[in-house]
C-alpha cells in the first residue's frame, strides 16, 4: 500500500556536532535498510529545503507509523502523510 | 531532471457530459503517451480527492511547462510544482 | 485499517430540488449500506456546518478511494483523509 | 454529548528524560482511567505525527474543559475541539 | 451550555429581491424567537462585515446544531462554533 | 462601545512557579476589578485551550488598548480585537 | 476615534456596464461626501490591486458600521477593520 | 525603482473564444510595448501555472499602479507587488 | 511616495530590562526624528497588539528600506510593506 | 535554466557578534563568486524585510540544490523555489 510522505527537518543551529553527526548517520542507515527491504520505495530531496519527499510501500497504517515514529530525526521533523491509490491512467494497468 | 507535481482537478458540476467524457479521454491518452515516452514517470491518485501526485523526468523547466500547459484538464487544475534533487541517502547512490 | 475522513459539503443554493432530493436519498442509502457492511464505522455531524466526521475501516487505500469516489455527493465535497494507527494508550491493548 | 478532539503534542527535544518518562506515564494512566470510565470513547494515533484524534462523551462543555486542562501533557499540546451531533444517516437512528 | 458562534453571510449579488427580503424577514423572526426563548443569548454585528458574533445557551450539541441548521440564511453562511466553559476569573463565581 | 477580544495565552513551560503564580494572581485581580467596574462585561474560557473570549464595553479605542496593554499576561498573549455594533435583529432594539 | 479599513473590491467581469458606471459614480460621491465631512480621513489605492486602505475618524463603532454597510460597493467588498489608538511615539503628543 | 510583481491569471473556462483571443493579443502587445520602453524589465512564466513573475523599473508607485491597472487581463488577475531595493551583496555595487 | 508599513514587535519576555529600556528609547527618538523630518507621516498603535500601522513618504524604495533596516527594534519586528498610490476618489484631487 | 528563489533570513538576536560577522562575510563572498560565475543572475533586497529575491541560472535541479544547501546562512533561512520558463510575451523571443 502506497503513501507519499513529506518530511521537513528543522535541526537546532546550536545542536552538538557529535550528536548531530551520530543522528544523521543513524538516520541514513535506517533509511537505507528500509529501502533495501522495499518498504521505502523512493526518497527525493526537495530543492533548496531541508526536506524530502518519499514514497512508502507498507502493509498497513500501523506499519507506516512504526517506521516514521522510529526515524532518528523524528523529533526534529514535521511530517505530512498522503495515502495513495492506483490512478486509472497509470499505464501499469494496461498490462 | 525530476519534479513532483501535485494536480488538483475541479470540474464544474454542470459540465456537459459529452465535453467531459471527451476531455477525460484526451487527458488519459495524453498522460499515457507521456508515460510511455518516459517523461511522466509516476502517477498516483490521492485518496478521497480528485487529485494526483505525479513525478516527471524532463529535460528542463521549459519542457515541463509545455507538458503541463497542454494537459486537456489544465484549465480545471490547480498545479503545484516541486523541483527534486538526488537525496544523499538514496541507495541508488551506493552503486 | 482505520481512516478519519472529514467531508465538507457545498451544495449550490440554486440546485434543482428534485435532483437535490434524489442525490441526498442516494447518499443516505449508500452510507447506510456501507455502515451495515462494517466499512463505514462512525458518522457524526459537525455542529453548525454541512460537514461530517467519519471513521472508515477498510482493507486498503484503494478500497477507501473507491468508496469515497462513488459518494453521490462527491462532486460537492471537500474531503480530508487522515490515516489512523493504534494508540499505545488505547485500553483495547490491555486485553 | 460527543466531541472530536485533535491533540498535537510538541515535546522539547532537550526535555529531561526522567521528567518526560514520568509525564508520559501519568498521561497514559490518566487517559486509560477516563477510557475505563466511558468519557474518553476513542483514541487513535494520527500516522506519522505525535498527535491523536479522540472522541469524548461528556456531560457538558465544562466537564470537557476540565478533562483536557488536566492532561499531564496539556502544556505541550495544541488542541482543537469539534462539537459533534447525531448524523441523520447514522444507522443507529434506524432502530 | 454556552457556545460562541461566528456567522459570516455571503448573499449572491444577483439574488431575487423578493426572495432576499423574505429570507431576511424569516431570519430576523427566527432569531428573535430564539432570543425571547433565552437560547440565543447575544447577537452582535461585526463592524464592516456581513457577519455576527452570537452566544447561545442550549441544552446540548444536538440542539445547537438543530438551531443553526434551520437558520433561513444557513445555505449562505460560513459558521464557526466555539464551545465555552466557565472562566475561573469570572466574578459570577465569587458569589 | 463593545469589542470582542480573543486572548490566547502561551506560558513558557519552564516559567518560574513563583513568578507564574504571582502573575496569574495579578491577572485575576486585574480582570475582576474591570469586571466589577463594568468595562470587562463577559469572560468565557474556550474549551480545551488556554484562551478566553471576552466582551469589553469601553469609552473608546484608546481605553481598550490601555486595558489590554496592562494585562499582567499581555507579554504572553496573542490578542485579536473585533469591534462590535448593534445588530438589527437584537431584541433589545424592540423596546 | 480612528480605524484603519482595508477594502478589497471584486466586481464580476460580466457586470452590466451601466450598472457598474452608476455604482462607481455613487461610490465616489459617497466617499467624497464623507471625506468633506471629516469622517473619511484618508484613502489610498494599494498598488496593483482593486483595493484601498482608508483611515476613518468616527464617533463610535456603530457609526463606522453604518458608513461601511452603506457603501455602494459594499456587496462586492471584503473589508478588514483595525481599531487604532494613539501611539506613544507620535510627535503630536509632544505638544 | 524596482518592483517584483507576481500575476496569477484565472480566465473563466467558458470565456468567449473571440473575446479571449482579442484580450490575450492586447495583453501581449501592451506588455511588449512596456518591455521595449524599459519599464517592464523581465517577464518569466511560472512553470505549470497560468502565472508570471515580472520585474518593473518605474518612476514611482503611481506609475506602477497605472501600468498594472491598465493590463487587459487585470480583471482576471490576482497581483502581488513586492518593492525591491539594492542588495548589499549585488556585484553591481562593486564597480 | 507613500507606503503603508505594518510593524509587529515581539520582544523576548526575558529581555534584559536595561537593554530593553535603551532600545525602546532609541526607537522612540529615531521615530520622532523621522516624523519631524516628514518621512514618517503617521504612526498609530493597533489596539490590543504590540504593533503599529505607519505611513511613510519617502524618495524611493531604497530610502524606505534604509529607514526600516535601521530601526532599533528591527531585529524583533515582522514588517509588511504596501506601496500606495493616489486614489481617484481622494478629494485632494478635486483642487 | 532559470529559478526564482525567495530567501527569508532569521538570525537569532543573541547570535555571537564574531560568528555573525564571519557568517555574513562568507555569505557575501559566496554570493558574489556565484554572481561572477553567472549562476546567480540577480539579487534584490525585499524592502523592510531580512529577505532577498534572487534569480538563478543553473544546469539543473541538483546544481541549484547544491548552491542553496551550501549557503553560509542556509541554517537560518526559509527558502522557496519557483521554476521559471520562457514567457511567450518576452520580447527576447522576437529576435
Amino acid at each position: 500500500m502506497l503513501f507519499a510522505v513529506q518530511m521537513d527537518i528543522d535541526l537546532p543551529v546550536e545542536m552538538d556536532p557529535a550528536v548531530k553527526a551520530d543522528t544523521l548517520a543513524r538516520e541514513k542507515a535506517y533509511s537505507q535498510e528500509l529501502q533495501q527491504a522495499g518498504e521505502w520505495v523512493h526518497i527525493w530531496r526537495c530543492v533548496g529545503r531541508y526536506s524530502n519527499l518519499s514514497i512508502f510501500d507498507v502493509a498497513d497504517n500501523d506499519r507506516l507509523h512504526e517506521i516514521l515514529w522510529n526515524l532518528p530525526l523524528f523529533p526534529y521533523m514535521t511530517i505530512e502523510v498522503t495515502p495513495l491509490a492506483r490512478h486509472p491512467s497509470d499505464i501499469a494497468l494496461l498490462d
